[in-house]
């Protein structure tokens, strides 16, 4: 037996653990503040549902972990919460829309392993169904907004609109056939500047220098959001146009803070999207790509289930591995605890000690195998407890007991009352 | 496409995900007032970890979901929580012991579905490594205690000792072919009773009757805990009766609440168990079997491992999804927001109002649709929000806006301000 873990998988040791649970914690206050509810789905899902040609695409299809049951029943591990969420509104006609739901659950890709890549991650999802309003995709965009706010992260919140990029490709009169092409071309501006697109255009798309031109001037517009948009007004037209913008001007009325950006070269790769998309980029720290993004689908849920009834649907997914990796001061702590109690040859009255402020609602361990007060020093300080009370005989019986603050290295001589207001304070 | 759940596998709707949430954080927050810390490990184990003969043993590999990554690795969906923790400890040689842990995560088992048994289910675990006194296995029952005591479900908690299993089968003289059998007989006491016990000796392990006799003698003894002991001490020899008695009279001696009972035909099935075992089983209500169990394995780690180092071990683990169904009275509630705001075409002053009491953090839903007041009205009432906000032009211009109770269908002219101090109450 070989003493690792599977590849591309990791453990959380309770020090990165609660950090971990303190990111969670913060996405979720964030989505239950504006009304989202949980949901859990399962980690197993028929093959037949991830595979839908509807969802994820073949790229996605070929990093499933597939497996059988006993029954030899074809089986998968979710790739993401989305398909899932739809199977669930497919299940439950009852359903009562809007549905508003989150859900901070694992997703499983058996893709290659490198730096934050992970082959299982932990992935928060909001999504409204049922919303066709720009307020739903404002929503998305405040709530970013809040999540970063509180995990005091600087960020930049990029959207951008479908119909805008397909505006565009009518614009510059770009073939059908090379529209996913130069979208993602266009999508890498941020990595490979102005000059990289207009390379990839024109040495590997094969793009004609006037066309060329034209993509160039849309995509190197500057100014604030609302010029961008007048002069988009002006240059670009049709339906895709007039929609697209008159959208992103409506959600910039409501989502109205200063680090969103409307950024037309933002594409984001799930050809589901249908309108406005959204990604979340860090301005600083180590993590460059996006930390979060989403968009609106509203036919994949119907093509999904293959039904007549319209779902408009928009949502935001947060990729907590990659946030993680990307937040900044954080409590390092090893336990949850915040005070160890060492008896001296008093367990027992010891142990009624932590009853009571545990009672008192004080997370609090104790020695359980009688060690000296130097041993037993040495552990609560390399776990990083904040205090430490001993317990002997001559403490129980004045019935006061010596508090040590390990930090400052304080002590004091108290009842437990106040013990239990000095920690609560 | 088939649009069903895979089999043994469940959705958790808001409903009942909300009403889990309330069980998961009742379990937390208990571990955590005991001073353990949260681990996390990934659901994909490789297969030899998984398969090593210290674990779960044969039956459980029957059940574990197997499955290949695309670099042909033999991996496995973890059966336990156990296992994991086991690698944790050998793949880190500096962890501070004693390591106090919980975990809370799904674990997988493709075997039989039936009422109460999925294929994917909750477990919540704390263990203790590196704690040989009965401190630690009594802090086990104190949790248990705490834990159902906060989910005011009234339990009995059974104890016993692996040892005193073993006295009582020497006791008896029973072959140590035959041993395993006669404890598992012994233990379905609770169900078919002494005497079914009796017969199954008798006519399935064709124990001789003088042999049967003693047995029953001992497990069909009654009287309080301490007179059991007692009792035991008379008529059972030798080291593993001595030893296996003075841990029980220690373990109750710390564990000294009411509803722990010394049960000398408790057994339970697990093979890695080396001293005390406990079981919680529901006093009243849906489920008899029990909702927790867990018991002491000193040697299980050090085996898998092949290590020479001990590491001592006691932990309990709880069946979220079967508490679940023994869990009676717990809110029900469609949605976490308290209030939904009403906009009468006045979306952007309503959301202005919505961001305060997010700011002041009251949960709060407000109408992304433009609905009229009565559709509104429906919705919010079917999700079971406890305030709706109506938010229009009047309202508006006195700065004061209407708040109705939808249970008592008061309703209040108020401002923002006291909104928020109403909500907060």
């Amino acid at each position: 037996m070989k003493l690792e873990n599977a590849r591309g998988t990791r453990d959380f040791l309770p020090e990165e653990k609660i950090r971990r649970e303190q990111v969670v914690s913060v996405l979720k206050n964030a989505f239950e503040l504006f009304g989202y509810s949980p949901l859990e789905t399962p980690a197993l899902e028929r093959f037949d549902v991830l595979s839908s040609k509807y969802t994820g695409g073949s790229e996605i299809l070929k990093e499933t972990f597939r497996l059988k049951d006993q029954g030899k029943r074809d089986l998968g591990m979710r790739y993401d919460l989305t398909v899932p969420l739809s199977r669930v509104i497919g299940q439950n006609p009852n359903i009562k829309l809007p549905f508003k739901r989150y859900q901070i659950e694992k997703v499983w890709r058996d893709g290659p392993v490198s730096l934050g890549r992970y082959r299982e991650f932990l992935q928060a999802d909001i999504d409204i169904v049922g919303v066709k309003s720009m307020s739903a995709d404002a929503e998305m965009v405040e709530i970013a907004q809040k999540v970063f706010e509180n995990l005091r992260m600087n960020v930049t919140i990029k959207v951008n609109s479908r119909k805008i990029l397909n505006a565009i490709i009518d614009y510059a009169e770009i073939d059908s056939e090379k529209k996913d092409e130069v979208i993602i071309a266009v999508d890498k501006m941020d990595k490979v500047g102005i000059e990289g697109v207009e390379k990839e255009l024109e040495e590997t798309l094969k793009i004609p220098e006037d066309k060329i031109k034209k993509i160039i001037s849309i995509i190197s517009m500057k100014g604030k959001n609302e010029q961008k948009i007048v002069a988009l007004k002006l240059k670009l037209k049709g339906k895709d146009a007039e929609e697209g913008l008159n959208e992103i001007e409506e959600l910039l009325n409501y989502a109205d803070f200063e680090n969103v950006i409307f950024d037309v070269s933002l594409a984001r790769g799930l050809s589901y999207y249908t309108g406005t998309i959204f990604e979340v980029v860090p301005n600083k720290g180590p993590i460059k790509s996006s930390v979060a993004g989403g968009g609106r689908y509203d036919k994949m849920i119907s093509l999904l289930l293959d039904q007549k009834t319209e779902y408009p649907a928009v949502g935001i997914s947060f990729g907590v591995d990659r946030l993680l990796d990307a937040v900044p001061a954080l409590e390092n702590k090893k336990t949850v605890a915040k005070i160890f109690i060492i008896p001296i040859q008093a367990y027992k009255e010891s142990l009624d000690i932590a009853r009571r402020l545990r009672s008192a609602g004080i997370k609090c361990d104790i020695d359980l195998q009688g060690k000296g007060p130097s041993r037993n020093l040495n552990y609560a300080n390399s776990l990083g407890f904040e205090y430490v009370l001993f317990i002997g005989e001559t403490e129980i019986k004045q019935n006061k007991f010596k508090l040590k603050n390990m930090k400052s290295g304080e002590e004091k001589l108290l009842f437990v009352n106040d013990i239990i207001d000095e920690l609560k304070e």
